[in-house]
């Protein structure tokens, strides 16, 4: 494939040659757009994947001591970490809080470890966006920074810029020196960027794909009746954000739908691998009850489907 | 990634606003297409999927009792179910019949359940194409109708529009409670929809990758010399209808071609997960006998390998 | 989706009309390309998969005893094989030599098996070049001729050419009946081919992805510190060469970086499945000492991890 050089969407009062550093692009671009300033905690929870205790379409039962754990998850909280901020509708599930933004804007993230459970090290790092090294936020013996081993108790501010190539969705997680418990765990979430000129969604749809307590989830819940039912209406743009992170390769279907990708291709399964996102966009035209799920057969239906309500 | 907004090829006699409603679209197109009436049946047969009881590459033997199942697939029928239709030469596979049209055609397959072996109920679920909800043929608790639950000796008529994102080769399958076992032993097919204006190939190969009785096979057969053996000549246009089901992630590679996709991307070797499809095409210009298979080293070694001749 | 013909870049000097036999192209490419000769030998080695013994980032030890295996890999020698040439800066891993041409060139390859360990067959099998079927390396009984099964002492030449749509990264591998031990040791390697007026990159990283001795390897070494360390500076062109054998799917990710893929997407981390292979290219703009690492976890975390570093 023939790769070519990454190009520098510009804003309209500043023009920039390509390819141009990220880091003066960054600051350009940040001074025609808006901060977006964010607190995320990593705090501890107890989670079930299956709170309703079964899977509708099997018929099996579970016990919430077989679904539930103790883990840490990232939360948002007010200004300063004043207090915690629920989860928003349509984004209430495991992962941390869908952080929006637009091409050119600076996007500033205060974070704070609050793991008094396992009393583990942990940081953010952050997908499809602009940083210097110093928020990197992944650990590498000798070479990075406190960014990348918050302690319990200790807080880091990431600074990132939306760059002209960073729109889309893209996932962060933590990359300290307990990544691979602490993604298992759930402690992951989504960035959600628009380009210069692209209109917000009417719906946008979080779909999370991980594995937890041995079921595949979504958002961190398992099996319809307990991951998320995404509503929508005839008419609508609806935007779903497609994200993965573990060890499995998954395809995410949507039924009675089909969606084209940017290459042009028309699709209605389309395979994502650890760590990969898209977003795919339709206008609804198709009302019903429908499912959406991964298409791996033992993924759904060791719990990774859910529905999708189209009403007129 | 951006993803577009669904577009929809139009007839030359009707002009449809992009996005419209893709029911709307089909019945414009419908008026205009043809009617594609197929009579499709669950039905008991005897399955072997190394049929000459050996792998020829490695020299290993099998006996039948150990490559030899029980299990359900689809055949077609002649017109109200009167008898069945043997499939068609290049389409032997265990797959079902592979189900033509084209954009803009309404597609209608009468299904009837013969299943007097397990006495499961069973359903159909076609990718890629329009349809009501009704047609949609999964099992939802609550929601679904008829269509998703078919007990043994029932009937249902499946209604569907190839629109104009339709194009292409899809997959059609059980969706119904017994979707499990019944993808596992073989109840899937293919559709393969032209676009407006498209010519149909010279050859058509149809590929389905799945696993079978512990091996891995394309078309419910195993190893050299039960996979089948694809035949064409030089100066001849070629389609290979690429398609997956299960658990499994291939990379479908064929020997001393390579092929463009949509992207502009040249490939020899082209990853499929579980339930996604896509067909390549060329003008056949290297004589030989070429192995195609996929690329998974332990899919290989364990029979998705097969043989594609070319003569002048 | 939509698979186009295959269209051939033609010379300035020659005009073909698309599709043309890739062997006429061929010759007339070859006839304005130049011969790239080279002389590959299977050869004996013992090779040792963590040389520094630990895992740096998870403070694991390993004993040489668990880390080290006799194997046979492709190693480069003068003309007529008269002594060997080490491997080049950059390209020291387990893999063959990376063997460069450009579009319209022709790739004489002689190969000797010197497998005195084993006494096993071998062969070389290339992808994304074309070649007259007895050169294409792969064993099929009763039908594949002397490339396909190369005795050791033996000694076999391989006629490539690389047509227009042969740019690109592309792997070569045993294909003969110890294939699928071969492969697994370490016998494989890589084509860089450039396209017509393409400029080669200042730098040129190769990352084969595989599994050696139960560790998830780059180049055949597992854990930062074993892995190749890239290095480049700010202004300059780099190409990462990714390419995969085995059984697994990877998805590749640069910290700090993104990439434009053909489609026009941007991406930072990019699935690859089993004899895939793909380049990316950037202008680098990032000082800083970056993780690249397949974003499987468990495959990271069992060694599918190195270090690129960037100063300015």
């Amino acid at each position: 494939m023939l790769a070519l050089l990454t190009l520098f969407v510009t804003t309209a009062t500043v023009v920039l040659t390509a390819p141009a550093s990220p880091l003066r692009a960054a600051r350009a671009q940040a001074a025609t757009g808006h901060v977006v300033e964010v607190w995320v905690a990593a705090v501890p929870v107890k989670w079930n994947v299956v709170p309703n205790g079964q899977d509708a379409i099997e018929h099996t039962r579970f016990a919430p001591v077989d679904t539930t754990f103790r883990t840490v998850v990232y939360r948002e909280f007010t200004r300063d970490f004043a207090k915690p901020v629920p989860n928003a509708a349509g984004d209430r599930g495991i992962q941390g809080p869908l952080i929006r933004a637009r091409v050119g804007d600076t996007i500033i993230v205060h974070f704070r470890n609050l793991d008094t459970t396992f009393n583990r090290p942990h940081s953010m790092h952050f997908h499809g966006v602009h940083y210097r090294f110093g928020s990197d936020g992944s650990y590498i013996p000798g070479f990075s920074g406190p960014g990348a081993n918050v302690k319990p108790g200790g807080t880091f501010t990431y600074r990132l810029v939306a760059g002209g190539d960073s729109a889309g969705v893209w996932p962060y997680h933590d990359h300290s020196p307990s990544m691979m418990d602490s993604i298992g765990g759930g402690l992951y979430g989504a960035l959600s960027i628009l380009a210069q000129g692209e209109r917000r969604p009417d719906r946008e749809f979080v779909v999370y794909l991980e594995s937890h307590q041995g079921f595949m989830t979504i958002d961190g819940r398992a099996f319809v009746g307990n991951t998320p039912v995404f509503k929508a209406r005839v008419g609508e743009t609806v935007q779903w954000d497609v994200l993965s992170l573990g060890d499995e390769t998954h395809t995410f279907h949507v039924h009675g739908h089909r969606w084209r990708t940017i290459d042009g291709a028309v699709r209605d399964t389309q395979v994502i691998g650890p760590a990969e996102s898209f977003k795919v966009r339709w206008r609804e035209d198709a009302p019903g009850t429908w499912l959406y799920h991964c298409h791996v057969e033992s993924h759904m239906m060791n719990g990774m489907i859910g529905i999708y309500r189209v009403i007129r």
